[in-house]
């Protein structure tokens, strides 16, 4: 179904320009018949697929009308008003999810991992729509689904049993969420959390918005358990705002714990939350990832998933304004991604999947800054997306 | 020169459709022949022009090949980096601030107020050549020019007299810049401004940075010269991170100072810097301007000028999602700028300069979030953008 395709002038990364082959679907070796389909990358850097880590494809308003957010100013108010807008807006997880992914993959989102809710009035029916739109788009697009107790999960009896019934339809990782604020006990939650994910052998991700020493203390219970399970490299943490809230020895100490339990940090670069000190984190060894979290929804009006742009912010919060410190956004939004969702052949190595973006610019640092919009995507040697616009029939199902 | 214009089902400010008509350039009172011109303004929003209360036309490189930054972290490192730019990159003042300014009236921008650097290695020459492009461009966009001693005005004898000649040749504005921190001496410096603001009868707007209790300090300063010399209306303080970072007492009583003598604050909403009481400012009926400080510069790589997107970056900065809060950031971008810049006739009030932006949204909240391109742009009864893209020919000075 995949032709070969060469790509002649690509810049990796944003490296030296080199001619890419791509058989199979998978980058090779140079050699063989030279391929019919050819692409000139020149004035263009490559990158692989941009990774969305964190994002929430069964709530945004994508394509329906303007919500009026009148949404008071608490998380309960949040949460609440979210649960309410599924039924009063009658919004279509299956639908919607198609619309989030069509749109992001024009941007060259290639590989997500979206957070799905799960609880007691809706059970498991935005597992099951996310599922049939991962299925229907799964020669564009990779997606990892989360089974997400965004209403909590000790407090709301009959929510494990659905997280438990979520895991068993298809979805691929646990989710836990703030174990102490919302959940109320943070050891029986983790304990929880962690049991399902051993009972069905899959990662763990946990939206931790705990603040100051309650977050860091939740960290330490994270840690704990992801070294008793032997849970290395299967761990997320989303958000951990703790991590830009503490001295710098306990920082310093923190992030060194989670790195050496090979748990991966999210963030988004929220502009009204914390910082996270990415630096640290990165020389650190810790694995950082980003997300767009929920777009066009309830929670946050504004969004559009690009993954450009989400490097833009992390560097704009960070106050970083340097050539390497936005190529090192970029990487978090690349590479740093793929590790922390655990993708596998991921880069552009022989044997890696044929994935590849290609982003009007002449460096990392000018990609980030300015974002610009006519990208080229490749998935797998097809191209599906040229300048900005689909490329091939794209399938109707938003 | 300009025709008469009805701009049907025109929404003022998100506001209940109305017909409106600009007549000789001003909106008019019905009656009348019906113009032979007619836009039907169904589907958009009408703001007035969209009001850029502080960037740095002389020193954006758009169009120019990408600048790698390798700039040190410090302030000064940052000034350095951009002096030495205007002579090694060979940035043209006059170019860079048509460049700019075409760029923005694309996207609504009709009234800017830009500083321009003044130093003793350049002299006055950015000043000429922003006035230059100021007269080109006078019937697409008000300029307001603000003489700015970005190097330091005390520490670099000759720079005060550079100044004054600047005011000579058509500045509007002096221009301060961190009293204590660059200057080194506060009061001489604020006494240096003010009595050349004095001698030309002309505003003051103030780069202010100095953080916490230095900077309510020279806040203090400031109000202090703004009574003594009845200066009230007249005095602009861009940034003013430090009204972030009081404790809440001291954060009132300074707010309220400044809104008794009528001095207004700019604020860019800078993800990395501390955030501004909006609201409180706003209750407390201070003057609240926003601009996007310098785009595509060397201290920032990033930025398009577009007022919408700085709406939401306000937002986004103050953890607002709210459609009333999205609606007063969006005010603080048109009627707040134009309050703080000391606009006119800015309005949509019989008599009022017939300036229209058209932007395709429900409402004001949804304009902020999704910040639409595809805007249509009427100055003094003039269709200069239409549908994002230019409707006449416009001035090839760039
Ligand atoms: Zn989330
Ligand atoms: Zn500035």
């Amino acid at each position: 179904m995949t032709e070969d395709i060469l790509i002649r002038n690509a810049r990796p990364m944003g490296a030296a320009p080199v001619d890419l082959l791509i058989r199979g679907g998978r980058f090779s070796a140079a050699g063989g018949d030279r391929p019919a389909r050819e692409i000139d990358a020149a004035g263009f850097i490559a990158l692989p697929g941009l990774v969305e880590a964190h994002t929430h494809l069964d709530k945004t308003l994508i394509g329906m009308d303007w919500f009026e957010n009148r949404v008071g100013p608490t998380r309960d108010h949040r949460i609440l008003a979210d649960r309410n807008a599924k039924r009063e807006l009658g919004i279509d997880a299956r639908r919607q999810s198609a619309r989030q992914i069509l749109q992001t993959l024009k941007l060259g989102v290639l590989h997500i991992r979206s957070h799905v809710d799960v609880d007691t009035e809706i059970g498991i029916a935005n597992i099951e729509g996310v599922l049939e739109t991962r299925e229907a788009l799964r020669d564009l697009v990779d997606v990892q689904i989360v089974a997400f107790p965004q209403s909590g999960m000790l407090p709301r009896e009959g929510t494990f049993e659905l997280m438990d019934e979520a895991m068993k339809a298809g979805a691929d990782i646990v989710g836990g969420i703030d174990p102490a604020t919302i959940e109320r006990d943070p050891v029986r939650h983790l304990d929880a959390i962690f049991s399902l994910a051993e009972r069905h052998g899959k990662p763990i991700d946990i939206h931790l918005h705990e603040l100051g020493e309650l977050g860091a203390f939740c960290l330490e219970l994270i840690i704990e358990r992801t070294r008793a399970l032997s849970m290395q490299g299967k761990v997320m943490v989303s958000h951990g705002y703790c991590l830009g809230m503490l001295d710098a020895a306990r920082q310093k100490a923190l992030i060194e714990a989670l790195a050496a339990e090979r748990i991966a940090v999210m963030t988004v670069g929220s502009p009204s939350a914390p910082a996270l000190p990415l630096r640290l984190m990165r020389q650190s060894g810790l694995v950082v990832a980003s997300g767009s979290d929920g777009i066009q929804g309830t929670w946050e009006p504004w969004g559009n998933g690009d993954m450009l742009e989400r490097a833009k912010y992390l560097a704009q919060r960070n106050g970083m304004t340097n050539d390497a410190d936005l190529a090192e956004t970029m990487r978090i939004c690349t590479f740093g991604g793929a590790e922390g969702i655990g993708l596998a052949r991921y880069g552009f190595a022989e044997g890696d999947h044929g994935d590849l973006v290609l982003v009007p610019a002449s460096t990392l640092a000018e990609a980030v800054a300015l974002t610009p919009h006519k990208r080229t995507v490749i998935r797998r040697g097809q191209v599906v997306v040229r300048d900005g616009e689909p490329a091939t029939n794209l399938p109707d199902i938003a």
